[in-house]
């Protein structure tokens, strides 16, 4: 048995610091494992108490009378490394620090943390900085979060790991609430050993967990939260992820809290589309998903029934739904007519979605009826049922119904709640039909049912090529003339061009390329060279031997400096413009794609991917890419325009990427922009680039 | 006492079908009207009943002792007109008919309401389909709402108006859990008489009614709730608004739920925005706003301090603010000194914000303390206090500590409860801290009150002008040239053009302009000229005649028909393109603004202003409709760029409205695209355009 597994399921539990009294803090964890049922001992230690709850209390740890599986340790910043090393010493497997005061506190905070570890030698730790654990499916509650308090909590299959004690708690009570059935529950906070992604594995061998709920403030170990969320899915268990740090604010927020780093959002929104975890977008969400999924029900498409006996509800539901991307279509004429034949003399409409079905909510076997009709309609792929007000007054009569038809379809089967009803709720839920207080919830369910559905072809490997020279590229800032060679050498398609030194030169460069010419000064310093004065299109021939001369002179009044040398290119005309540059962060690399040209760039038209640990992206990722931009038409033909040359595009994007995946660590900066991507069968070309390479 | 007032306030009301049984909905209004304590006189009318809840039960409307206020109808469809009849001829104020069965259900339903209505004579209406009104500032129930099973609803001043009487019981439920008292609640659902703009009228005055808020479907009469609104703004009273059909699946729901014809979503926007209506994003907010707003806490900023004792729930909270747009500084050296002198040793770091006091929740002195040092502190506007799981055993503790120091300040506190703890939630509330679930609900409120503080000068006159004679404008589509001179006509700048119907005088014009010319076929049948090769670019007087052969050729093959007539326009350069539009629907007139070029479209970058009963938009309005463009920056000098005419594009923007108010309904369709703006001082030109006048 590992250390893990002894942590979640522990036959005996010390408690060093305990309180005879369970209203303080240090009460709770020896009061809530009696309360919760845990069935193993219990060793309370404190040298001032004889006995807590009715259990002998024990001086010190060397006084135990055995090797205590877990050690859960309530004294202060100050004093808990004594504890966690005397734990290791006896041969425990785990500790738990809930003390605060460490690395999240500053570096005096760092000092005690590296302290607290170094006493922990080979024994694991949860914390410092934590709540505990709470494992519902066994009854092993090791956690001193005031949440616990509560009676009863439904077990269930939702495994839950947060970097936050707080949390923990929230989500204890909020599920409970619900009727929203959790396995475990476990808060890494400080993660000084034990982090996220080793829950994340371990949840993934679990067998009362079907689907791995996340609160993530910053992932501390990108490579080994990869490995475990593949393993989770690999086992068909859904990974849904509430990230906190979608505003400047808030990654602030999650610094102080957990003294981590946090990557940008838009690295986190790549990692987690790439590795397939469905993300909530609020807090809320992370529930109503995770509820959603527990039901193990599938959704095949976007057609939702909604059955209903009061219209503003239903209609909310729609909207809501419909914002979300999915359909509520009106019945077919079968359905309609099955519908239809379950009410005589009644005003109700039934050739419409939401179906009103307006006295069904007091009427048990029209109901079922109802509802067996929409789950076997060839025209739904799932079901949302709204309770109005009627039902509150009989809460399990509605719950009853919808029940006994469940078995009949596999079609995900959900209801809104339109009062007060909190009864209503958690038994609809507990019956599995998960139940939702807002519109808003019921899309973000299904929609994380769509998600987990699809048929997403989990990233595993990236696209390798054999290493490619690039010895004679010097450290520092490249020209724009040697960043383009840089790219080239991996197979980036530039434009034709040339390097000049005199108007004599220029003219013969000019002549070579025929038609019209763009001539930019080539400096190694200047990185914006328009500003400066240093860029001209349309030239001819004739005409670029006296440009040459007038840009040397404007840019060197400008500048101070006289350039030396220019850049003739062959000057593209047509084609869409794009950008294609790379973003490091704590998270990974990624790459970045996005449409050019300055209207794009204020409205932000980009998309990224992480580099897989492999190498570069693959073609069918670099593909996706173009397709997620939403001017994505403007390559794809919009208005009788000529299709752009998308395969030209997608193997640009896997190039670059092999580029940055080869370089690593060398590469400090490398940005392509703009990519021109003209009509399908001409290719790409790359027109102007910088490259910042590291020494 | 006008009849509104006595529906509201009635002191006899009548139940046309009350039955004995309390389960049943038509036992439910006596039923209500006893439990909820009202005064005045309850008739029952039955003939098969001798009495119902202890009162008389009169066989018919004639037998009654006295003419009632108000008669509730609960007959079905086809009987509820002749009630209606005897209650108006007996000179009842009112009737509520809860029956469904009308226009909601199609013709045959519509010709119900109609002899409904005809019934009802001078008597006011109220429904039908509605669930009735509730009175809690007079403890009058005229309403089968289940909801009202409930026993308490705390009083307060928002005053409810919904098309749904679904949402009426939905929000009377969800309110009293959450302890946000209302005033009335009003279901005016059919509105075969009595509408939504008919109580926003009557609570503007009403003086328990401080907030209105509105859960809209569709607003049949756009002048009507355009006056209410402005009556309940120049009265001091905010409104809040839910108006579903923000998707094409919602707003069919709608058409189907009330019978009406919703206007597009984005003329809702434009309307709520130019009467300063608050529009809730989510049907949650509508309750979330209105509890801030009942606060009648002043908001004078955007920086929020988030006093915490659970770390995560503090990070969410910020998140969130932050992506609202809300800012969450650290505490100024004075408030952090403050903050620190109320904790000795302990490691809580108040340099931050969310501002972690660790054991507050425990310590009430402590609370009051940081919670009076925040209010007091120059470095913020509002106080969000995030209650974690320690203060659920003691709901009251921590709202004593915050109430005390309330009266302190006028700045708003919030509160966010983090785990599961209904009493909290309802406690805080009751006592002027509102308080939410959802961190989203925290931004939402709070940007309720920002937008309710803004100084935003309600719009209450458009801009007027001397009418233009436009007689000699025919019916039709016009000819580009000709919908040019219609804009001209209204003072829009347009570029210089000459019609020409040969190459010769193609030739001429081209010379006279001198530079570089455009030439377009000029046809009332072909709107798209590009796509039919009728559009040539940078010709010049040498080029022009040769081109404009070729393009009659390639017309004529194209399309049939061999073009007669040709524009030469001066061809603009530079400067920025824009679109400006109309659109006409159910809810009015509006002119539309959007960023001109493929990109722009694609991302859809547009702004929309209903025009005022008076006339034209005005030039503030117009100089706003620019800055709301996502892409304005464009217009303002982004990187370097020249800045652009913004006052002459408002001046176009404003005759161009102009223009679509004088014409009225004899406009069918006009848009000018584009118009470029050209550097400032350089003015506009509208180079392209349409027009479509009704006969």
């Amino acid at each position: 048995m590992d250390a893990i597994e002894r942590l979640i399921r522990p036959r005996s539990v010390a408690i060093i610091g305990a309180s005879a009294d369970p209203s303080k803090t240090s009460g709770r964890p020896v009061a809530y494992l009696q309360k919760h049922g845990f069935a193993g001992e219990i060793y309370p230690v404190n040298p001032k108490v004889g006995e807590i709850g009715g259990l002998a209390c024990y001086a010190d740890i060397a006084s135990l009378p055995d090797v205590p599986d877990v050690g859960i340790v309530l004294l202060g910043a100050e004093r808990a490394h004594a504890a966690v090393r005397e734990l290791s010493e006896r041969g425990a497997a785990a500790a738990i620090v809930l003390a605060s005061g460490f690395t999240e506190t500053g570096a005096e905070g760092a000092e005690r943390q590296k302290q607290l570890m170094e006493a922990a030698g080979s024994m694991r730790l949860l914390g410092p900085n934590t709540i505990g654990l709470v494992n519902l499916t066994d009854s092993i509650v090791l956690s001193a979060s005031g949440a616990l308090a509560m009676d009863h909590f439904p077990t269930g299959s939702i495994g839950l790991v947060s970097q936050s004690g707080g949390i923990l708690g929230a989500l204890l009570s909020r599920a409970a609430a619900r009727g929203v059935g959790l396995s475990k529950l476990v808060s890494t906070s400080n993660e000084a050993d034990l982090e996220l992604a080793d829950f994340v594995d371990f949840l993934a061998d679990d067998g009362a967990t079907r689907v791995i709920a996340l609160y993530i403030e910053a992932i501390r170990n990108p490579a080994r939260f990869r490995q475990a969320v593949l393993k989770a899915r690999r086992a068909g268990k859904p990974v849904v992820a509430f990230k906190i740090g979608r505003s400047e604010a808030g990654a602030k927020a999650a610094v102080s809290h957990t003294g981590a780093l946090a990557g940008s959002d838009r690295m986190y929104d790549a990692l987690f589309m790439q590795l397939g975890v469905i993300r909530a977008k609020t807090f809320d969400d992370l529930l109503d998903i995770s509820a959603a999924l527990a039901a193990e029900r599938k959704l095949s498409g976007r057609r939702v029934a909604i059955l209903t006996s009061t219209g503003g509800a239903g209609t909310i539901v729609s909207d809501s739904l419909g914002v979300a991307g999915f359909a509520t279509p009106a019945p077919d004429t079968e359905t309609a007519a099955q519908l239809r034949s379950l009410q005589s003399g009644s005003h109700a409409t039934l050739d419409r979605n939401p179906i009103d079905v307006t006295l069904a909510g007091l009427q048990p076997d029209l109901l079922r009826s109802a509802i067996r009709i929409l789950l076997a309609s060839p025209s739904y792929d799932a079901l949302a049922i709204i309770v109005g007000s009627s039902a509150v007054g009989s809460p399990t009569l509605m719950a009853d119904a919808i029940n006994d038809c469940l078995p009949m379809s596999d079609k995900p089967v959900i209801a809104y709640v339109s009062p007060y009803a909190p009864d209503v709720v958690s038994v609809l839920t507990r019956r599995g039909v998960p139940a939702y207080t807002s519109a808003e919830s019921c899309a973000a369910a299904l929609d994380g049912l769509v998600q987990a559905g699809m048929p997403k072809q989990v990233q595993t490997s990236g696209s390798i090529a054999p290493a490619v020279d690039v010895s004679d590229f010097p450290a520092g800032s490249l020209d724009e003339a040697r960043a383009k060679a840089l790219f080239a050498r991996f197979g980036v398609p530039i434009v034709a061009e040339k390097v000049v030194a005199s108007s004599g030169e220029a003219e013969l460069a000019a002549r070579g390329f025929g038609g019209r010419v763009v001539l930019k000064i080539l400096s190694r310093e200047i990185a914006h060279k328009s500003d400066v004065g240093g860029v001209a299109v349309g030239l001819t021939a004739e005409t670029i031997g006296g440009r040459l001369t007038v840009m040397a002179e404007e840019v060197e009044a400008r500048t101070g400096k006289r350039p030396e040398r220019f850049l003739v290119q062959e000057m593209i005309s047509g084609g869409v413009e794009i950008i294609l540059g790379m973003h490091r962060d704590p998270l990974g690399t990624a790459i970045l794609l996005g449409m050019g040209g300055v209207t794009a760039e204020l409205l932000k038209d980009t998309t990224m991917r992480l580099l897989p640990p492999e190498g570069g992206l693959g073609l069918a990722e670099a593909r996706e890419m173009a397709r997620d931009l939403v001017t994505w038409p403007l390559l794809d033909g919009f208005r009788g325009r000529p299709k752009c040359d998308v395969e030209a595009l997608a193997a640009t994007i896997v190039a670059f990427s092999r580029m940055v995946a080869q370089l690593g660590d060398r590469l400090a900066e490398a940005e392509i922009n703009p990519v021109f991507v003209l009509p399908a069968g001409q290719g790409v070309k790359a027109a102007d680039g910088l490259v910042v390479l590291n020494v």
